[in-house]
């Protein structure tokens, strides 16, 4: 259920940054708010980072967006030294292809093994702190920015 | 887990409404879209059906709420036909401590049965529209809004 929470949300995110322009994503989502493009990059980093924590990957695919979009507030670094909106669309799609890939050949036993930032002793004390439960947090942080990326639509 | 985490949210939006004066509730959360007050009444009248829907009320405690901030978009309703704001505080209290009740009073295996708006019949085809799922889903429509009141805090 959680993983199906997972990827209807991430379905709607994507169909929501697909339903966008370029034109669209450069703009702020509410006045001196951050813009598309910032969250676009942000989803990216985030669900990149999300593999390292879950111990799937080793290391992020594009560690150069976590100081960009993750570490640092949108404007921070200036626009000349951002990644094109093309190449965000396509680190994002890269990130969530292989993030889902890698959910769909997870066992139920190893959901609820631990995740990265904590000690087997730690979870031993605590094991509520397991994989899904960083899954069920971060469809949250997914809904979150969700709501804001819509501002970004026309209103009907 | 996935009550935490809807607890967790819950605080948030609750600390995060709380944080906001009544003058800031009386703003569009960006230009053209929801009033913070409207979100208020929106969260108050979802999470009071969420009782219906899981069987833990046999009718909505706020009923009136849902025509306005449910059924119809902000400002379809005329401001003077509106609760006030420290109304809208109030039940939105109400609802989410009496959900709270009922959560803490439901055991497992009760979390697995069928939500109201299926038959026993496509509840056995279907397992996973269970109480819990509809828990999960609340919990990302909760944080989508959040997302956007938070646009009514000053920038740091």
């Amino acid at each position: 259920m959680a993983l199906d929470a997972w990827t209807s949300e991430l379905k709607r995110m994507t169909d929501l940054f697909n339903s966008l322009s370029d034109e669209d994503l450069i703009r702020e989502v509410a006045p001196g708010r951050n813009r598309g493009m910032y969250l676009l990059g942000h989803m990216a980093s985030v669900h990149d980072g999300l593999m390292v924590l879950l111990r799937f990957e080793p290391a992020m695919m594009f560690p150069e967006l976590q100081p960009i979009f993750h570490h640092t507030p949108d404007r921070a670094v200036a626009d000349a030294d951002l990644p094109s909106i093309a190449t965000l669309r396509e680190q994002y799609k890269t990130v969530n292809d292989r993030l889902m890939q890698h959910f769909s050949a997870t066992t139920p036993d190893e959901w609820f093994s631990r995740h990265n930032n904590l000690s087997e002793e730690d979870f031993a004390k605590e094991p509520h702190r397991n994989r899904l439960n960083v899954v069920l947090s971060r469809t949250s942080h997914m809904a979150y920015h969700r709501g804001q990326v819509v501002f970004l639509t026309k209103k009907v």
